[in-house]
């Protein structure tokens, strides 16, 4: 059963005459046949709850000074058309009441909680952002994570992994990003894919692909066509070979081997989803990766990769610090992207052997 | 004075143990000092709130099944450690109490309500997002519109009219969609731009511009530079002329004159701002518009525009039925753009003369 909660706000340019507005309203709590409780705020101001029939709920905050606020809450089932109606007489006759004393009235679209559809994915930023989701397609816990693909209006279908939006079906450009943006030419080249279990970059190019959460595999290659195409139906090709195991133990073996290539894309998870057992801190689990990385780069090789969110200035300065500390030097570039998807702008590195 | 608020919701799997519940999590609130009302929700479960110091308040609804939630505001300048302590407490507690019974646990990113700096601006289709907009650059209301640039740290500088995101500095995508992705050739053609007020396309190219609002126009040539460089700086530059006037008149006299172009750009706001006084509804404003631009266009000219967002079906299909109605038949074909700051895909239309 989920909730719906409307926001209704006046900011106020002076002093609000308390009493009028407060009995102003109250008549129309009245006619609703709701049941007013006034709260004790220690001098800040009327606090007051109205309680009406099927769980409806008002709160009502009316300062001396500053904003005026109002939440209505109603459960699912309850008519909406009714409720809006009454947000709609509450803001008229707030309209009237402190007119000219208004700078801002600001309604927010309602916030749906707790519904079977969860349209609330923040960014990687964290700001809220409401998606044009209207159904789940896939919903299931492998071993290592919980895999969701949700459907979008606009985008397709969406790949979730433990609440981070990793990828739509409307999202070539981040694959296209993780590629080097079309500059590069890939015919007969050795690469090498780390993650990428959408199946998005092998789809657009590839040889070899590596990746540990076979359920992601599975997910995918049935819901998001639109990103993989059919190379997920077969995990071995003319000129593909797609390793369901964990990536450290491969790169370890190619170093030893001496095996090198001409890209390799790290489309891991932005945040490693555990570093156990090789490493006990995220970061040292990302240096080790990258490390293994390069190793297996051929001099002339290039190493793609995502950062993070534009925002996240900080975590992006602390990924270039650890670009300077590998066994092997190296240069980077890197490159502002907008996934469609995403709602942020998102970083991209290329990084090669100096 | 802004209102922070928080919301966390748990959604049940099976019915809870409401008295059990209520019970663990009364504790917390008596330790922090708050004061607890119970409403009579006539069998909707257990509804209270709880009071606290500074204009803290909880909402707390256990019903029996389905959706617990709690909310929580407080007021700026609140110590937020300790709130969002609270908060923490308060989640790891139910999710003691709760524990086995657990479908799903939401935790939004606070809403900020009433700030000074506004970060909540809806998509066209009515989702809620929220930008990273640090500061306002610019906020004045003109005889025609309220215009705010306000500054985004990803996106830089942003442009809305009347609450509609229009351009951001980052927003290329949108003047490249708008004037047909690079693949048209402007050089010594004659361009019709109808609005743009923010400069962006007559910096990308260009004739002749017609725009109402003079206010757009000196807010964005100071504040929006990204964009329209400096075009903005003369009216009249050595190949472009900015008329800052009602653009149905002039284009009226153009058809009277017989002038004609090869391409009208038509980047008038998505929904126009007044129909007064040549029509009495928006869409047959739009109509106007409309069949003047395609008086005004060469046999072998282009008319772009952009429409609305891809969501609104409904819309766009209106839009379509109106190309169909014109006094010169038309063809059109559209494209799907994500335009950086848009938070939402749009679509923008071609159209050229039968």
């Amino acid at each position: 059963m989920a909730l719906r909660h409307y926001t209704l706000d006046f900011n106020l340019s002076a002093p609000a005459d308390c009493p009028t507005t407060v009995h102003g309203l109250q008549s129309i709590f009245q006619e609703q046949e709701m049941t007013e409780t006034v709260h004790d705020t220690e001098g800040h101001g009327y606090l007051a709850t109205f309680i009406g029939k099927n769980g409806r709920l008002v709160v009502l905050r009316v300062p001396a000074h500053g904003l005026l606020t109002i939440d209505l809450q109603c459960c699912e089932g309850d008519n909406i058309v009714q409720v809006e109606n009454l947000l709609n007489t509450l803001e008229k006759k707030l309209r009237s009441l402190l007119h000219g004393n208004i700078k801002r009235v600001k309604r927010l679209p309602a916030l749906t909680r707790g519904a079977a559809v969860d349209r609330y994915w923040p960014t990687a930023d964290g700001r809220l952002v409401e998606y044009d989701i209207d159904r789940v397609v896939y919903d299931e816990d492998s071993a290592y994570q919980n895999i969701k693909i949700m459907h979008s209006q606009q985008f397709g279908n969406i790949l979730i992994l433990n609440g981070d939006v990793n990828l739509s079906e409307s999202d070539l450009p981040y694959t296209q990003a993780i590629m080097g943006r079309g500059k590069e030419n890939y015919a007969g080249k050795e690469v090498l894919i780390l993650g990428g279990g959408d199946g998005g970059i092998l789809a657009e190019a590839v040889k070899l692909n590596v990746y540990i959460d076979q359920m992601v595999i599975d997910g995918c290659r049935t819901h998001m066509r639109k990103a993989c195409g059919s190379v997920l139906d077969n995990l071995k090709g003319e000129c593909y070979q797609v390793l369901v195991e964990d990536c450290v133990p491969v790169l370890k073996k190619y170093v030893e081997e001496g095996k090198m290539f001409d890209y390799v894309i790290n489309d891991l998870t932005a945040v490693p989803i555990s570093t156990a057992p090789e490493e006990d801190s995220t970061w040292e689990f990302l240096q080790l990766i990258l490390d293994l990385s390069i190793k297996v780069l051929r001099p002339a090789g290039k190493y793609f990769t995502q950062g993070n969110s534009a925002n996240l200035t900080d975590t992006l300065a602390l990924y270039e610090e650890q670009l300077g500390r590998l066994s092997c030097p190296v240069d980077f570039s890197k490159e502002v992207v907008c996934v469609p998807s995403y709602m942020e702008l998102w970083v991209f590195y290329t990084v090669w052997k100096k």
